[in-house]
């Protein structure tokens, strides 16, 4: 832990530091790029792991910025270096100003004790000039590959050398869905995947703090965490907090969701020291300075808003242009009508004023104001359903039609795009959404907030959506945006944010080897291996949340030899069934010895025959019959 | 809590007592059967909750028998009411007798302080008599309905009423790959399924505590979970309230996998107090009864320990007659090798004496023993994958077609039978094992471990493999095996098995939903429609933990007049969704009382014509064309 003394009667934040149990930070160089650091975990594994791909460490992918970088020297006062402030300056096309200054109501008027102090080191903003290319998209679509392009190919592809080292043993056989996932992902693929609007790399020119993150259906599955202060609790420190605690248990993404005061300055603390993207949605601060009644909503208080925001570094907006007058009036039948907040309050709008969304109206304008930012879209899906029995519903898909309008013309403006997606749905019509979103919105990334597939178990939502969402990614969604255990209930804790983020890391990892991932498999067969081998240290570190692993073993058997010992508690010291099948492959392998002798006797030996031949060889010398297993292993064969 | 004064120094079972969150046990007896007590637990809705299904009481499934019966007497020492008893005499063919006499290695040899005390008020045992029908696939097959079939044909018809009475306003569109869910089940289609072999009902002729069920894949899915101590840890008391705890959760049946000392006598406990079907593994207790050596065992000692279950009332075996000889040497490559104990067990016993398994080769006297007593077959799945890297291999699939032989050999000598499956396998492989379970064992009920979909996150492995349960259960699983967080770390303690109950509870109905289960929407829409309505006490109530749900609730807004607030504590009480969600309706509505008064002047009103034409009337109205919305709508149907 940090800790700053306090000035003033103002709570510095505090934030977790420190690496991941048995973990280094680890910083990789792509060929010819000296100057880009990509950070990786390295997960130190015991002497008796031998060794495995890229050595005795197992190096996996590392969203959590300096924080778990032991030499790092954090100070949340200053935030997070500014790197890759330089790469936006030297590609030119941008220019420093003084920006919009801070308004009141930014804060919701909060005075006072109630005002929360400012962050000390408030960088000027930059804005891209007319006519030069500033967004990444521009950027692809001219042919020109960015150094963030460069650091997110480095980053993605991690697990593939090792897999190339490995002489390909593990082989991924996914089921893709029309997916193009290559082999090695090199800084053109990205920049075309890019072009095409296919992924999106949400980096907003003013969060210099940032380390580059790609999202699209060609690339690894991402996470998204919510966090946020609401009306009724939080503060800046816990948001910050927040933030890097979601990041250190693997969230790709934060969206900062805050209502009520201090909105500008919780997130001005939040972006200086937050390596991953944050996404916010606009239209809540825009309601909090019309004292939360949507109906004074305004286009000039909302574009002010959005400035406010692009200035400060936000990546990507939600932004709920797809929620139009003529369909509001289709979910009124619904059993929990309109369940998203941002859909609710132009909902509103648009009622009282029998209007049609200033949002829609007004898209191109805000394309304008994004596109000299690099804030990316995120086209939120304002009538999602809220409920199993109004999932894919007329009033859904009416919206998934305008989005699918909106992202042609904000890639036309240079904008970059994804589609936020439901919500609560049932199994069986998951990929109905997936299929009409990809074909709708030209393959633009999807975002999809679980989908929740029961709505029975209010408490365990993380579960009753991690199932949506882990098929959902398989289908082709590119980040999936968490559920904590308290959604509906309340706000999530700092147990819950972990729950959540943890829950849809299971997820991602799910989707990413039904997918076909060519690395995925790695960690699962370290991890297994590990598991049969007794090595629990290796076990427990390898894991998603190696604390959670060591404690629950220790509840049972908490001594330091039974960690080492070749059983565990489920079986107990007299019989282990994994210690069988050791004396299973010592059986196989004498079997296997003899056939060789014979061999040698008569025939060439293939050195390089091994396991894969051995059941032959054991059919042979037992002289038995063996169609059965023959007839299956033929089956699987076909199956793939 | 139910608390038994000490008697000696023997701890008698303390079980958890009394209803469930507003919720009532009330018992329905099916047409003509005035005998047959049906048990339900009815959720008392709050007074805004309007008349629903079955007026203001929201009707369940109930597995959790007289425990949350608030006017049931519980007495441990005397076990449940034998009402099954009668049941089994009265069709005749049965004879008590005297049953074989506990020897001091049933109970792993155990004496003085270490011996539990025996259960006081032990049943003499019946078994079939030759020539007579005895099992409930006999029945079925002479086309005989037995009581067991009209009570689980009640009992699997709860919802469905309630769905005819409110004019299907719940239409199920599910999709359920071939399986054939009927709109109301007789106990005429119960007989037919379990004549073909499709379903089950686990029911020991000894096991007269026994509240019937059924297992079938056009039936509700079931989950089940399992408990046991082991050589390490537990005792008798806890294994019993386990029992009932895991049944108050939503456990369907439960499966004693006891080893170490008194798993005879801890067994009797259970059964003598389980309104639930118990499944055990005997192999577990012979090996016990041989010093835990694999190598010691012999057909006769497992003839004894399988007579020793039938007698106690054990109603399903696990059984890993599957795993032959010629198929141990396919797992010496595996990452994980052999990872089920039974299926360990028996490789180690065929290596050591180079022979064919005893439970293969005595098959057919397995089946003898256990067609005298009723008990169902749960053919072990001994070479199921314990990786990802393992999943759906040769020894895996060579192992199910041994166990589709030996389905046939089962249903020719009369005995119900169940087939068990994975185990660890990532998503895309789940539906092959499915399909594949299926074809090979003539549709016979596939009772499923999971599957867990990644290795990664010990720790979270109830929901890496709810996941995977969710999917194989909508693909057609009939019962799902649970799994706690504590999988491959320790022994579940009472919270772990909550959690696994749950988070099965949550596959199962999400399972039930995709596969277009007629009533299995309501529960969804109740909740869904208190939660939209603020009926906080309502929705917590609906949901499958109350207790979890209000608790993560009063975390944030503690207060009880929060409890009736139009808000919660995501957004705060100056704007809800929700809450403007009731505004879009009345404007809605509005412009349909405008369009009524139009037609009332121009043409005759249909009194029928509600919610659904008001788009249509809204957009006459609006004078705008709609012509995106009408196409979503159509291509929506054409999906739905």
């Amino acid at each position: 832990m940090n800790k700053i003394a306090r000035t003033k009667d103002l709570m510095i934040p505090k934030v977790t530091t420190g690496p991941l149990s048995a973990s280094t930070k680890v910083y990789s160089a792509p060929e010819g790029h000296a100057d880009i650091r990509v950070p990786l975990r390295e997960i130190a594994l015991s002497d008796g792991a031998g060794e495995g791909a890229g050595g005795r460490g197992f190096r996996v992918y590392d969203a959590s910025g300096p924080y778990t970088d032991a030499g790092a020297a954090i100070d949340v006062e200053k935030g997070l270096p500014r790197l890759r402030g330089a790469w936006v300056r030297e590609r030119g096309g941008v220019a420093e100003y003084e920006g919009r200054a801070v308004k009141p109501e930014d804060n919701g008027n909060a005075t006072g004790r109630h005002l929360e102090r400012d962050f000390p080191n408030k960088p000027r903003p930059l804005t891209g000039l007319p006519g030069k290319p500033v967004t990444q998209y521009e950027y692809a679509r001219a042919g020109l590959v960015t150094k963030e392009m460069v650091y997110v190919a480095h980053r993605e592809n991690l697990g593939r050398k090792a897999v190339l080292v490995r002489a390909k043993a593990v082989l991924a056989d996914g089921e893709s869905f029309g997916a193009s996932i290559p082999e090695h992902i090199t800084p053109e693929f990205v920049r075309q995947e890019i072009a095409r609007g296919r992924a999106i790399i949400p980096a907003n020119i003013n969060h210099a703090e940032l380390e580059p993150m790609i999202i699209g259906r060609n690339f690894l599955v991402k996470v998204n965490a919510n966090i946020g202060n609401s009306a009724v609790t939080s503060s800046v420190e816990e948001e910050v907090e927040k933030m890097v605690w979601a990041t250190r248990w693997g969230a790709d993404t934060v969206m900062d969701l805050s209502t009520g005061r201090n909105i500008h300055t919780t997130r001005e603390w939040i972006l200086r020291n937050s390596p991953v993207p944050i996404g916010t949605v606009p239209i809540y601060q825009a309601l909090e300075k019309c004292g939360g009644d949507p109906v004074k909503l305004t286009w000039e208080l909302y574009r002010d808003t959005l400035i406010e925001q692009c200035e400060q570094g936000v990546d990507y907006f939600t932004i709920h242009a797809g929620v139009r007058l003529r369909y509001v009036p289709l979910t009124a039948s619904r059993v929990t009508g309109i369940v998203s907040r941002g859909g609710s309050i132009m909902a509103k709008w648009c009622l009282a004023h029998h209007k049609e969304s200033f949002l829609y109206e007004r898209f191109e304008d805000i394309c304008d104001i994004m596109r000299a930012y690099d804030v990316s879209f995120s086209l939120g899906d304002g009538l999602r359903p809220g409920s199993i029995a109004d999932a894919n519903d007329a009033a859904q898909f009416a919206e998934l039609e305008t989005l699918g309008e909106l992202t042609k013309i904000a890639w036309s403006k240079g904008c970059q795009v994804m589609i936020e997606g439901p919500g609560h749905v049932p199994m069986h019509k998951i990929k109905i959404n997936m299929d009409k979103q990809l074909a709708t919105c030209g393959e633009a990334p999807f975002y999809t907030l679980g989908p929740l597939t029961t709505d029975i178990a209010p408490g365990y939502d993380h579960i009753t959506s991690g199932i949506g969402a882990a098929m959902i990614g398989w289908f082709g969604t590119a980040m999936l945006c968490y559920v904590t255990p308290k959604e509906h209930l309340g706000l999530p804790d700092r147990d819950d944010v972990k729950t959540g983020v943890i829950t849809y890391r299971i997820a991602a990892h799910a989707a990413d080897l039904a997918k076909g991932h060519p690395a995925a498999q790695l960690r699962d067969d370290a991890l297994s291996k590990a598991r049969f081998e007794f090595r629990w240290e290796d076990q427990f570190n390898l894991s998603l949340d190696p604390d959670t692993a060591r404690s629950m073993h220790d509840e049972t058997l908490p001594k330091e030899a039974h960690k080492v010992a070749h059983f565990c508690s489920m079986c107990g010291p007299k019989f282990c069934s994994m210690e069988i099948t050791q004396q299973v492959r010592e059986y196989a392998s004498k079997l296997n010895e003899r056939q060789v002798e014979v061999d040698k006797a008569t025939t060439v030996v293939d050195p390089e025959a091994g396991m894969a031949e051995m059941s032959q060889r054991f059919r042979d010398l037992g002289g038995q019959v063996y169609v059965d297993a023959e007839k299956v292993k033929a089956a699987n064969k076909a199956l793939g």
